[in-house]
């Protein structure tokens, strides 16, 4: 039996478009002889959806498009993940699942089963649970077919959750030949090979292989890296799917395979990933240009070499904005930074502005003394100036904050805080660090400036000003991010694994939580982490926790 | 049998303050010689409190808490709502519950059966249904308990869901004494008399009384407006809590009762919501003073009326900032409405810092024709000024913008966007005007200046601008928005029962999509409809239906 696996890159809502893809993936799994061609999870509709799966006409149109993939169905047996009605009783009136086709008719829907409602997930919003456990008849095999989490939860892996069933074990009874998943599963940090593990433990469970249909592609924050997975019954890898593209990989399942080794490197997966996320949201949206705000620093160096990759050199306008505060070695920095990069440069020092806001606004300040007021005003014209090249130019503008910034609000809401997407906003400082020293490595040169990422990190919106000024080291931050933001670590927990004083860590985790009001009003944010703070992450403004 | 109704308005995460009200109401109830106390749905904690509960000290806290009531509790039956850990298998770690309380001891726990996943509620997030049926014997009376959602799906007012079981249905064979509801209901629009009607339909099913409990004050975007339910085993309305303010209701089980009527204003209860909204997101983050950009037009004015009733005029700034394409008589009704209202009033006329901007930008605008570009800098610039007024002096902005404009992203992001607060972004330009008109008649006098009723709406940010320029009128985009956003119809539905012409709808209907990318970045919305763009609405910004 041969299968062909579809990873393919679908929009969410176009289901004219995903339709084509779909139908022309069948033909490539015609020409190649494959008897199964499988797509990931809501492959039809793309994935997620959101509240539009609440417009009638959305369901009415899916179902239309499913007929015409039967009808293309032909000498072909297709499993495609989409949405369907609920029929039967239950809680709420859809259901997630992949339906199976064969040689022109339609055999059924295999429905998933569990359902997860946490982080990013929210199908329990929009979904009941399926109910049936079955074997597919395919081709003389007994196929077991699930959906994404369903198989998670039997190697452990599932957060938050506890499910009471388990469809891996569920199907022990039926002894499949082999077991198919489709999935939707997102990209974080590390994790491509945690799926491989996932699907290993299912095989061994099983004693037959497993072959598992990942998306790929970027649909607003979420990033799915495809890396589509086929392990043999003992658990072994036997192919894997490509990173970050699409891929048509055919499985043979009687083929003797050589167990293959899986081997990345995290940070350039971690820059593959956020290179997609610029690219999908440019490409999805119809935008071409991006525009940025170089302030000679990291961060925003890290964001125009990333822009570049996904959009073109020639597509990216690199926009520096001194001020009277701005160091001489920053604009150097900035305007060669573009240089290497290839990137058009412009230099637009904000003085005038400036000079002309402060004649017009202290008379207002009632003799107050100078303080953040002053230090938002640049930042907030230097949005101005953003968005005003973006609006006469069709610039999209990329927020350059990193997660360390967000976490902290240690950055100007309305000010350097504009953006359509926040391109690191997930990304910690330590991680930015790396990230570029990972760079220059690859590419052998010292594309970000060793200057960049030696000077000490500064918002220069006043003499002098380094951000030690204000927060501890971003390492202590960092730490203090992940024991509590990801990990839900108690103050003394967190003071104690990192040997951070206790007072410090409260300190943080107050700011973290006063932040909550400027983050609700940032760009979204491509998520990479295991808890984003741009999707996943729901915490109340109004609060008195802390 | 007397109850007292403890109506209170707890703020999320403040387990201490929530406490000692919970302890200060359970002194009044045995001053008043009540046999039991109720109290909301999350009382203790505060409702919703989102990834809070992920927090493991936050549940031990609220233990802790827990014990301090049942100590506090000689003499009295106590029935207050909390979260506690889910002991027993489960998807979910979490109950959404109530601690019934006699005497010094914890009698139990009531769990909440029904669990919304749907517009604003993300219940299953967090928590598992309940499982078990009970009655309480309080007293020497039967007394049935559910929380919240178990008594809306009997009354079949339940949205997006149809819940497998019905609590109230479920009590019928343990013949209840009376019902009690413990809930935190939102406010929306024409909303509470459905909540008495949905009581007296579980009343007339039970042939007992019900009493429901219902929490009033704002937690960010969600407003509750008290109102709770005293109905007779006829179904009659007896006793009703207030609305939009704390109380405690007495009832007597065993007094005769006459029905009292229910009738209250729909726009003066609209108006209570959102003064309520604003004084509550005030207090509770230890805010203030406000300031408001006033343009002359109606939508700046009614929050500057809603703001003054909300924080006292002499907390609230209206900042006029006139361009050369402002009229005189805007700038004029600015000034005049502020002295009607008698708050602070400044002018800061825009043109020096745009002059600078022009200057400053034109050379890189490469001989591009004058556009959108000009306009949104203008707004942009008003933007610094409030944020620079705030910074220095702490007001909190308040972003004036209706839900017909936040619809079609007719407004300028990080411009009039601008605000921690959107306090008419879910009252449609109709609405509007309906509140300003109903404001001079209950005030009795022209507060809101007829001529900023009777003039032309416009952003004026070019000369002779007005709105009906760029968007039908207001009345047909309010149509289509509840035809599509808070009921899901379709172009052609929506066509037919507004008699709008299809293109037109249409139209209507793709810029509500593409302006989700600016309501991302909008201020939290207070919430008074049937579905807000600020909260509960969910769709993606990159998506290609329609």
């Amino acid at each position: 039996m041969k299968i062909l696996v579809a990873q393919r890159n679908p929009i969410v809502g176009d289901l004219d478009g995903n339709t084509a893809k779909i139908l022309e993936s069948m033909e490539v799994a015609k020409k190649k002889g494959a008897d199964i061609v499988m797509f990931g999870e809501l492959t039809l509709c793309g994935y997620p959806p959101e509240d539009l799966v609440y417009h009638k006409t959305f369901l009415d149109s899916m179902e239309l498009h499913l007929e015409r993939i039967v009808k293309a169905s032909k000498g072909l047996t297709v499993i495609v993940g989409l949405i369907r009605r609920n029929l039967d009783e239950g809680e709420k009136h859809l259901l997630n699942s992949a339906a199976v086709i064969h040689d022109g008719h339609l055999l059924g829907f295999q429905d998933k089963w569990l359902l997860p409602t946490y982080d990013v997930f929210e199908e329990r919003r929009y979904f009941e649970p399926g109910k049936k456990t079955q074997i597919w008849e395919i081709g003389g095999k007994k196929v077991g077919l699930i959906i994404c989490e369903d198989i998670w939860q039997h190697a452990g892996y599932v957060g938050y959750s506890h499910y009471e069933r388990d469809p891996v074990q569920a199907l022990i009874e039926y002894n499949p030949d082999v077991l198919l998943n489709i999935s939707a599963s997102p990209y974080q940090f590390q994790k491509p090979d945690v799926r491989v593990n996932v699907c290993a433990k299912a095989a061994k469970t099983l004693e037959c292989p497993v072959v598992m249909c990942c998306q790929v592609g970027a649909n607003g924050q979420i990033i799915f890296d495809g890396y589509s997975v086929y392990v043999n019954a003992q658990g072994e890898l036997c192919q894997l799917g490509k990173g970050f593209a699409e891929d048509a990989m055919l499985v043979d399942l009687e083929a003797e395979m050589c167990p293959v080794p899986f081997s990345y490197d995290a940070h350039s997966n971690l820059l593959s990933a956020l290179e997609l996320g610029v690219k999908d949201y440019f490409a999805k949206c119809g935008f071409k240009k991006a525009c940025i705000g170089l302030s000679g620093g990291i961060d925003s160096a890290l964001v125009a070499y990333i822009a570049a990759k996904a959009l073109g050199a020639e597509n990216v306008l690199g926009i520096s904005m001194p001020s009277c505060y701005t160091t001489s070695e920053s604009a150097r920095d900035a305007k060669l930074l573009a240089e290497n990069l290839g990137i058009q440069f412009k230099e637009i020092p904000i003085k005038e502005p400036f000079d002309a806001y402060l004649h017009l606004l202290v008379p207002h300040f009632d003799g107050k003394e100078g303080d953040i007021t002053e230090e938002n005003i640049q930042a907030r014209i230097r949005g101005v100036i953003l968005m005003a090249m973006s609006n006469k130019h069709g610039f999209i503008v990329l927020s350059t904050g990193n997660k360390s910034e967000v976490a902290l609000g240690y950055s100007t809401l309305y000010g350097d805080m504009c953006g359509g997407l926040g391109v690191i906003g997930d990304v910690t400082k330590t991680k930015v660090y790396d990230l570029c020293r990972h760079i220059n490595q690859v590419e052998k040169r010292e594309v970000i400036l060793q200057s960049i990422i030696d000077k000490p990190p500064s918002a220069e919106l006043r003499p002098g000003q380094i951000d030690l000024d204000s927060l501890p080291e971003y390492g202590v931050i960092d730490n203090v991010l992940e024991g509590y933001v990801e990990n839900y670590l108690s103050i003394d927990e967190i003071a104690e694994k990192y040997k951070i004083p206790q007072e410090q860590v409260l300190d943080l985790v107050q700011k973290i939580h006063a932040a909550e009001y400027k983050r609700r009003q940032g760009p979204p944010i491509l998520r990479v982490s295991k808890k984003s703070f741009g999707v996943g992450r729901r915490y109340p403004i109004v609060q008195r926790w802390l």
